[in-house]
């Protein structure tokens, strides 16, 4: 049995995935604060699998852990996860002792890109486009993680496609990430609200004018996304995911607009058939936690999943 | 010997390479127009370098030819070579019977992308960026050339990095190719002139307005697909070639100082190092003829240089 874990910002989702790949076994826990926290989460949430989800903790194999941060290629060592609190952290010096199974870690979008490849089929090529607070994108081909030369493969969220747009908290104008990353429309909607997102498209559906003009640059923001990742990297398809796909077909119905927008402009554009490459996972997907399982599985220490 | 040829829109240039890679005789001659004009144009680039660059005819195992158009990957079957007047031409079966040796054909941006990784040292990962009438790139690592999926793998002259730039002849507005493109530019410079980019940088030299405009949208334009190179696959470095190069210093100055004020206005693009990842390809190089021979020598007929 190979365990997967997604360690979110808030919420630990993790799974157990038998031989064959398929998910027989799924537990979800808060995520503690800091070093010594995520440490627990980690071990609680394997404990959680055996006790609540009827795992053999004599069948784990294999421990893999998405993380929101740097992680060291073929290690559990990661630097700047800096939305759990931690600035450096060797899971595996840290979890192994107690669970007794090798454990490895890799960056949580880069586990969910390839978690999603194997929902997607395992064949071809696609980028996962992660729509979170940030945004960034990973790529597969052939079964293989693109990693790039210096970890910034998929960083599509700081590609300014506007000089006259928003400022982006990396300090250039009009990045996809200042038009459409969660957190750079909360802060500019800048009203109290649990789902800031969802209150700017309800806003925006009442006729509010900001709102709707939040509510386009998202939608121009992923569809710029989209079009850089099939036009530099040519992947078959584009998978989105992350918190912002809890909006659905209001988001989807938008992107594909925009999509289509520049298809009428453009003979090229409508040559590439963009909104028929372009798919939201389901909510409550378990990709990123599968991915994890699939790469803590990966017998080559390095190799297998790095390319770049 | 390996033979590899890059067919141009006005001049084919021809090389020898012996088995260790190393160019030991070059040609250049004259492109026909049309199917027939074209491969004798193949036909006789490969016997001047018989009878005039001391090449053994014996001695030639291999042709590879690199064209402007659509090659289908591992044939030597070519369509759309519009800037040669070429819809479709198989240059297998048009010159293998004369020649006897055989022939495999790539687009001749993919080519280049090759032949410059080759010179570059032929590790890590590379993108080459070919300025020309048109924009395009091609990217390498680990040896292998990124095909993509459907045949867009590195067209990034087709990104919008501007919704309210210039028109693009492929109907979008601000492509990076309407920016910086050869092309673009000289429509929208529209005076007279064979070298009508060199013009432009010697008018806005000279304080035309207008010029220093266009002068300025081909440094953004140029900017701009190295950080989308960049921040997508993540090559260690972005080579650029094409006929643009010829501009030499002037360009290189215009395009680092673009990169150096977003460096400055980001930290992150800071952290890129982007002015020490882009190189020009010296005036002259042979790299799209270098990697068309080392395509044409490939032993497996589609696989090895194929990926995504």
């Amino acid at each position: 049995m190979k365990i997967g874990l997604d360690v979110g910002g808030t919420k630990t989702d993790a799974v157990a995935v038998d031989d064959a790949g398929a998910i027989v076994g799924r537990v979800r826990l808060a995520t503690g604060w800091g070093p010594e926290a995520v440490t627990a989460t980690v071990i609680d949430a394997v404990r959680a699998l055996t006790t609540h989800a009827g795992v053999d903790a004599t069948s784990i194999r294999s421990i893999g852990i998405g993380i929101p941060g740097q992680v060291e290629p073929g290690t559990a060592k990661v630097v700047h996860a800096v939305n759990l609190g931690v600035e450096e952290l060797d899971l595996a010096a840290a979890v192994e002792p107690t669970l007794g199974v090798p454990v490895r870690a890799e960056n949580d979008v880069k586990a969910a890109a390839f978690g999603a490849y194997a929902l997607h089929g395992g064949s071809g090529s696609m980028a996962y486009l992660n729509l979170g607070t940030g945004i960034a994108a990973g790529i597969v081909a052939d079964g293989e993680l693109w990693r790039g030369a210096r970890g910034t493969a998929g960083e599509v969220g700081h590609i300014s496609v506007d000089p006259n747009g928003p400022l982006c908290r990396c300090g250039q104008r009009g990045c996809i990430e200042a038009l459409a990353g969660g957190g750079a429309i909360a802060e500019r909607w800048d009203r109290p609200s649990v789902l800031p997102v969802q209150d700017v498209f309800d806003a925006a559906d009442a006729g509010d004018l900001f709102a709707q003009e939040l509510r386009i640059g998202l939608a121009r923001g992923v569809a710029a996304a989209v079009r850089i990742l099939v036009l530099t990297a040519d992947v078959d398809s584009v998978v989105i995911g992350g918190g912002l796909t809890a909006l659905g077909d209001r988001l989807m119905a938008d992107v594909a607009a925009e999509l289509a927008a520049s298809a009428a402009a453009s003979p090229f554009m409508l040559s590439l058939q963009l909104e028929q490459r372009v798919e939201l996972l389901p909510a409550g997907s378990a990709a990123a936690a599968l991915g994890a399982a699939l790469i803590g599985a990966a017998r080559d220490p390095e190799g297998v999943l790095s390319r770049g």
